[in-house]
């Protein structure tokens, strides 16, 4: 199965919610790594640690480098990469999926902000620009719809390991495991 | 097609982005009304109205109503309540997307954040307790997929009514038609 990992562009710190938000959906719908590019911030840092402590990993993150780098290496290592946008190729119209999926490769999917350098978007950095419907939403639930078609809705049954919490599904109420 | 209405519970002003983004993907992913409950906020009533306005219809939304009152209300006309909480019973793993199905009826979709009151629940309230994965993510990535797989995938592919922007799926670049 092809590793996936997201890369955060563009996060500001009045975005610490949903930016948050972008790394437990990463990590809930099976990517294996989430770098936030440029910025360091602790807040998020601390969550994602509480958060793989808790419920389980493995799930890696880095903070603080430089997209650029991120996409150079990515490549060098041949990855490719799907930049999430409203103005790509729509998910359900489209067979974008099928041909991301057709080249087997590991895939780092960049999930950007409004304002997104143009860059993004040419095939020096873009493998593929991938609109989760072409109506505007939310990063969070475009990295999330497209983790859940890509791993075609396994991701959902994922077990983590070295939890030490862990919720029973249930029809009613709240069945919670510790250990 | 049954109807869709989504019902935002437990709004703070410091959740601005996160209710909003909730709102867009309700309005993204086939829903027709939105509803927050219990609380008023101008920034978000005028950036759905600016959604609205700018990429079409039709979409509701009513701000600042009893949760209570909005549950009695769906009931008596018939329909049936989900509620999304990371308890549930597991959209991928059980059947219970078959079952919403079957009823057939018009769906209120409650969206909470951590601490819900334990009427949500219960039968009294919620006829399905779903969860998006039993994992810790996001109420925007929850409602997001469960729609997603709601109408199948088609909700992406929604045309709205009375545009003024609307993007033209494309590879490279961004292709904007505005009237």
């Amino acid at each position: 199965m092809p590793k996936i990992a997201v890369l955060r562009w563009g996060h500001r710190f009045r975005d610490e919610r949903v930016t948050t938000h972008v790394a437990l959906v990463a990590r809930a719908f099976g990517a294996s790594e989430f770098i936030v590019a440029d910025v360091e911030d602790e807040g998020i840092r601390a969550t994602i640690e509480k958060v793989v402590k808790q419920w389980g990993g493995p799930f890696d993150f880095r903070m603080n480098i430089s997209w650029k780098q991120v996409v150079r290496e990515w490549k060098k290592k041949g990855g490719i990469v799907v930049h999430l946008t409203v103005y790509g190729e729509n998910l359900q119209t489209s067979d974008v999926l099928r041909r991301i999926k057709q080249t087997g490769n590991d895939v780092l999917v960049i999930v950007g902000s409004q304002k997104v350098p143009g860059e993004f978007f040419s095939e020096k950095v873009s493998d593929f620009n991938v609109a989760v419907g072409n109506q505007p939403h939310s990063e969070v639930s475009s990295l999330a719809v497209f983790l859940d078609r890509f791993f075609d809705g396994k991701a959902l049954e994922k077990e983590f390991e070295g939890w030490r919490i862990k919720v029973e599904p249930s029809s009613r109420g709240k069945h919670v495991l510790k250990q």
